[in-house]
């Protein structure tokens, strides 16, 4: 079997493009080094192969089912968990009080990758559980922390958000999952949440709900909203786990992929009172929960890249070892057979694939580096960091979702009639991916998220940072071998973006919101490719200086970079003029269809 | 449940758009009338959504396997080839003296679009029985004709086509399976073939094999390869079935999808002779085998178009039932929630499946009425329509099973997370689908035959006809209300194709086959929209005559379509450009890759 994703390529990300190692200079960072980061790397890497990957195909063929009242998961599942908790994986990097390795969050996110690329599924619990404690520690009061997160670092609870409503779905604004305060000042929680990952199961000793709703009287939409704390078992005042919250399993939904995470309705306060705590100020609590959900859009971006990735790996080993057909140019029916990565149309579709997922990668490692920067970098660049982060994220979340999935089309595609079979992983991770573009907000949602808010945000600060970090990078690159076409592509790529924002931006008032946000995904789709055009500038750049000094191996590793940002170059950002033109034009078509046209 | 298609949009593309009943005056179909035709459509309907659409999920979910040697499969299959059967649709298009109807193809095809769109797996059955009896009819003897079609025609046997072997893959010149001359005349088979669709099942009492063989002795490559009938059972000289002829099951293969078609590895000569007829000449195997995979590559358009169809309406009908969410515009949170089919970003993905499913239908259908032409039109235009459609076959083919994926994906994310369950069929025609971009040629092997040998053919005539039909379809659409937008956008592919094939063509020999072909993918792509803009064109200009005097639900359907070629001339014509540059520059990334700079 291929390997899940390449060392190599993730240590040139790491110390290459970005420079991780000199976080260690940080005050927070200074107990570390290059190997603390490289002997956690590993680890990372043992723990997935050995009891991730050992079953994900598995877990796809045995979908979580309900035994006696009980969700039932393959076995392996648990010793996933207790592997990936044994390596302390779940409080790496939280505070060393806390029994964390202050790990940095890009090292965290690239520890994370090698879980997603080995099995999607399975590492959806952990991911969950962290996504929860690092809410509770932005939000919780100090009891809340003791009681509730502690044992979410320890691995012995689990998380997760429930926030979506089967009459609601993605429109937040009209939950109606309701809290009432009781005596004690907690919360009496009644109500249905619908898609809730990881919301049953026997993995850990407890579940801890984050769970949106509506104190009673609080006004309708977005700002009547709250968060509250709600335990699948009660917690005594010693921390040991009580008697049932009256979380009820109302059914497991029954996907196409992603099988290995469970997918729940719940009824919260059935056959019994649910009891829950406010977390965060009432009223504000979506605001609480998009601190768990803009990580968890950068998550679900790295996710898709991973099984983009492992994607990538597993028809790249094919197509070395699959010998099929000759050169076109070869007229001797005698001849020997070729491998299929000789065929020029293969070497395009691998290239294609290595195009989307390193640069995924790039891109998804980059947003966690800003994270660090913001939380431990120079005070004067923190706000326009923010910014340029909050600006990227609906790019990180559904540009990898989105060629991701064309990437494991391609992969499929270099198999033939192979790739179609579960005989290979491929197509468990199409089926996988698949949900990408749709959790943690749609393609649409992103769309409106970057056109609707980012776009506009402090005077427009956000795509100023962006590109003057783009033209820094571009000035970097002047004269440098090798490099020409990818830099001629971005700034064209740059300029057409700039345009296109320009004109619709200036006529924002005269459209309305309504036809403002019509081609709201043709800005996700121009800016997207520019900025991974971007990361692709930025990794030509550490391979054309690397290169010169390179030898074997590595050589071939730095001219595979190259000729990637070539590729990117040629075939991908001149899609960008398309979608840009559309934006600019503001045009209509979709505006003025009618629902009784179709 | 949603319908699998739209009847409304049947008759308009057979006849506002195609001139369907004007066949009629052909000597062949003077026996027919519209209302023949429609009460064909009609009976196709009923049987499609009686005994094909009711057991599409079963299917799914219980893919054929083996028990005690035999092939099983849910019994509602054999019911519904039963009803199939009993329509009269194996043999409608034949001459009458042969139990048909000598219906026209571009009905036949019409016929057969009801059960690609209500059960895409079960239909795989008759259809392969129908190319394979079209060809017998084309290359048998009388006497073979007699023995093993007729039984085809009335339902009786079912048939096969058996070219790839597992160590060949699409590489056909490599085939190994051995015919050896018996002293009879007849042939012993030997080997072992892959990915056969329908290779083993109870369903019919005989199953006819068309096999690519090489006889001993033959020269290397293509030129060495002749054609057998192989049945599963020998034929007895009253033309009962006999005893075993010694094809053995070796394996099935378990896809994602389409699994409703049993897929199986065969092995011929296993415990026993295998016994076969030489059909049409020795060493012309491949060319005869073309006449059933030319036929076969329009049948997986057209598959594949209505397999988007299906989604489309099922997505269609959610978008209008769904409530969620407000306009943009809308800042009153107690305001009723809307239909999703009134959010910008919805009608967009809805708008974008019309333009791709009823684009291709109108291609499928347009290529099914060549073919009439080439039968029964006038003697002086045959010549011309072959290369005309001998040019469009591999877009035919490669279009729509490319951007019928597109559409389904759209379909999904339209849905949300309730498409991305199994409690709605479009996951199912998702994977279903996937096949369509591999099977009867990859779309490398299109990408090809496009620009390797279509436009080239007979000094580019074919290419110089599609010109002709669109220039002259511009021409009729001059001055028309409501079809600007498409008819310029399609002017400017049209130019844009042009000077990009010019260009390449000019250079073929100084590039040499391998560099000349790198970038085929882009030949297929741009010719492919622009094609289906045309037929964009010839809708919207049939819209267009339409209209003036439509009432109700007319007048929206007309709309419908003026909108559908305005989203394509706007969203997706713009995109012949990049394709275009890119092959006319004959960009060498990835003819420069290395294998091992991956």
């Amino acid at each position: 079997m291929a390997p899940f994703l390449s060392k190599r390529d993730l240590q040139f990300q790491l110390y290459e493009v970005l420079d991780t190692e000199s976080l260690t200079s940080r005050p927070r960072f200074t107990d570390h080094s290059r190997e603390v980061y490289d002997d956690v790397l590993a680890l990372a890497y043992n723990v997935a192969d050995k009891y991730f990957a050992n079953h994900t195909r598995e877990a796809d063929l045995n979908e979580p089912h309900v035994v006696d009242g009980k969700v039932k998961l393959v076995p392996a599942v648990q010793a996933a968990m207790n592997a990936f908790r044994d390596a302390g994986f779940f409080s790496a990097h939280h505070d060393e009080e806390l029994g964390g390795l202050q790990l940095p969050w890009v090292v965290m996110q690239a520890v994370q990758a090698h879980f997603q690329a080995a099995n999607m599924g399975s590492s959806g619990y952990p991911f969950l559980t962290i996504g929860n404690a690092n809410l509770q520690r932005e939000f919780g009061t100090p009891e809340q922390q003791l009681k509730y997160m502690l044992p979410l670092l320890e691995g012995r609870w689990f998380g997760t958000m429930a926030l979506s409503e089967p009459q609601a779905g993605s429109g937040l604004a009209d939950i109606t999952t309701s809290a009432t305060q009781r005596d004690d000042g907690k919360y009496t929680i009644s109500g249905t949440k619908m898609w809730i990952s990881g919301g049953e199961h026997e993995l850990s000793e407890n579940i801890v709900h984050l769970v949106l709703a509506r104190i009673k009287g609080a006004p309708a939409g977005v700002k009547g909203i709250s968060l509250f704390i709600v335990p699948r078992y009660r917690v005594n005042d010693d921390g040991t786990v009580g008697e049932s919250n009256n979380v009820v399993l109302a059914g497991l939904n029954h996907k196409m992929g992603y099988r290995g995470t469970t997918n729940t309705l719940l009824n919260f306060g059935e056959g019994g009172e649910t009891g829950g705590e406010l977390i965060s100020e009432a009223g504000k609590g979506l605001s609480a929960m998009f601190h768990m959900m803009n990580e968890a859009r950068i998550g679900v971006g790295m996710g898709a890249v991973m099984l983009g990735y492992a994607g990538y790996m597993a028809s790249l080993e094919y197509a070395k070892e699959r010998k099929q057909g000759r050169h076109a140019s070869s007229k001797d029916p005698n001849g020997p057979m070729v491998s299929i990565i000789e065929h020029a149309d293969v070497k395009r579709l691998l290239l294609r694939q290595k195009s989307f997922v390193e640069g995924g990668l790039a891109l998804g490692l980059y947003a966690s580096s800003l994270v660090d920067d913001i939380a431990t970098g120079m005070d004067d660049q923190k706000a326009d960091l923010s910014l340029l982060l909050d600006l990227l994220t609906p790019i990180v979340k559904s540009w990898p979702s989105k060629y991701s999935q064309e990437s494991l089309s391609d992969a499929i595609q270099v198999l033939g009639g192979a790739g179609y079979t579960r005989d290979y992983p491929i197509e468990m991770y199409y089926r996988d991916n698949r949900l990408n573009p749709i959790h943690e907000g749609t393609e649409g949602i992103q769309g409106n998220d970057l056109l609707g808010r980012k776009v506009t945000q402090a005077n427009g600060r956000g795509l100023a940072v962006l590109v003057e970090h783009m033209t820094a990078d571009l000035k970097g690159s002047e004269g440098l071998d090798g490099v020409a076409e990818i830099r001629n592509a971005l700034q064209t790529a740059i300029s057409q973006c700039g345009a296109a924002f320009k004109a619709i931006l200036s006529r924002a008032a005269e459209l309305g919101p309504d036809l403002y946000l019509a081609n709201a995904n043709s800005a996700l789709e121009m800016l997207g490719h520019t900025v991974v055009g971007w990361m692709w500038l930025r990794q030509a750049v550490a391979a054309a200086n690397a290169l010169s000094s390179a030898k074997g191996d590595d050589q071939h590793f730095y001219r595979g970079k190259l000729q990637a940002a070539r590729f990117f170059a040629v075939y991908e950002l001149p899609k960008v003029k398309a979608h840009a033109d559309l934006l600019a034009s503001a045009d209509a078509t979709t505006f003025e269809m009618q629902g009784d046209w179709f």
